[in-house]
């Protein structure tokens, strides 16, 4: 499936060094990232004492921003004709059809009450299209890495292929989102139908839910409202793994929106008869 | 605020150096827990696909009952006379007013998600009432220990006191359910009064949720439907980190049910408010 702004043909696909190249970068970034973020973690009320004199003061957003452009200032350093796309800072417009497409912080309300299940997501995009992603969970010490062609895993010395498994009935299926009260009128309705016929819903995990369905351990992932910066990172991860991931019609989810990953196609199209009468 | 079931003056309370032993030993059950469970988690595809041939198989039951019958080869060797109290073996009476109270695997349903937010927790109740409790984290290497006067985080290396924090307005607090759909009828309003009055609601989290209280991370945590083996050791938890634990009406919860977990009186009286006319 190739998206409306991808023109085959022009510009050359990324070469087998050049991903290589890039994937071990962005996992530079991840580590830069983790050091700037980890001591705002659960410290969050011994630096806004500290700080209080100071004036308003929300570490989640200083660890966000600080994460950002530490990221930042590599890339510029490293390749400085690829665009940078972040939530905190302008856009930097690419020269080379490459961004990095950065999210220092995904569930900023599981960081802000000191539950590990956030995630640093870095991705990298060739012409607006999903190429490289990590997401990086710093306190854990988890990384899961998508590329084009496979995903991998890494904590400390362990590293293994991530894989998402088979699940042909949504009876059988584990669903998650992050919150059930994001969705509102026909997109509750819709969600709602998917959750009672599934075997289990998981609420509250932001990234980290679909890094689970690429793991394997999760098999369907329902939200919406998403931006950019949200999904960059995660399609390589969960395409990578062996999953599918797209909007509510089954149509590329570039850009965000209402977004359903699925570990296997056939309970994709399932979910997706419920999705579809609420797909905007 | 004494429990019905415990009588003043006899029996003795548990001295300081019992405390200390029973803490140390509350660890080491802590240990032979991680070891049996930690094979089973994020493995559930292996090994099911392994034991298929020997009929219907479910990984995080024979870890659950494989990490109980560990524990309770512990308990029976080094205190015969204490009790035990566990989902998976019949309970073992007391002969001294000690029981143990396990529950191997808290949050199943996170354990078979791969979400590392399920957790392992012992209990020491003396005649009922809860005096030293664990809550582990295998995967994360986690350690929440509450006793008498105290209570202390454990990772690795690290090792700190647990301590809640002050949060006098429910409109600044973050609360926690496992499951909003858990409540029904009475219960589910009074539950989404709290919810809407708060600053940010998380679902999902189990026994996790009260160690992020003790923590200081997280304000309220409400819950129905708990068992003895679900709050024996998270009593010891939050009161040690300065909380309180409740049922609905303000009264003890040492049996489970209705229970609310506060850091700070204020907002458990405000909550109180709310739950009161759901108590059952």
């Amino acid at each position: 499936m190739q998206p409306d702004n991808f023109a085959p043909g022009e510009p050359q696909p990324a070469t087998g060094a050049e991903i290589k190249e890039f994937t071990a970068f962005a996992e530079e970034l991840a580590d830069a990232a983790r050091a700037v973020i980890l001591p705002y973690f659960r410290a969050e009320t011994a630096i806004a004492v500290e700080n209080k004199l100071q004036g308003g003061f929300d570490p989640v957003t200083v660890a966000d921003r600080a994460a950002e452009q530490a990221m930042r200032d590599l890339i510029a350093r490293k390749f400085p004709k690829h665009g940078i796309i972040g939530e905190e800072f302008p856009e930097k417009k690419s020269r080379n059809g490459f961004s990095w497409v950065l999210d220092p912080i995904d569930g900023t309300r599981a960081f802000i009450s000191g539950l590990p299940t956030w995630g640093v997501l870095i991705g990298l995009v060739q012409d607006g299209r999903p190429l490289i992603g990590v997401v990086d969970q710093p306190y854990i010490g988890e990384r899961f890495i998508g590329f084009p062609g496979g995903a991998t895993f890494k904590r400390g010395a362990e590293e293994r292929p991530l894989s998402i498994r088979a699940c042909g009935q949504l009876r059988d299926a584990v669903v998650s989102t992050t919150d059930p009260h994001l969705f509102e009128g026909k997109e509750a309705q819709a969600f709602d139908q998917v959750r009672v016929a599934a075997k289990l819903t998981r609420f509250g995990y932001d990234c980290y839910a679909y890094a689970m369905l690429a793991g394997g351990h999760i098999d369907l992932v329902i939200e919406s409202g998403l931006k950019q910066h949200d999904v960059a990172a995660l399609i390589p991860v969960v395409e990578g793994a062996g999953g599918v991931f797209s909007n509510w019609r089954g149509g590329p989810a570039f850009m965000g929106g209402q977004v359903i990953a699925a570990g296997d196609d056939r309970i994709h199209a399932q979910a997706l008869v419920a999705l579809k009468r609420a797909a905007s």
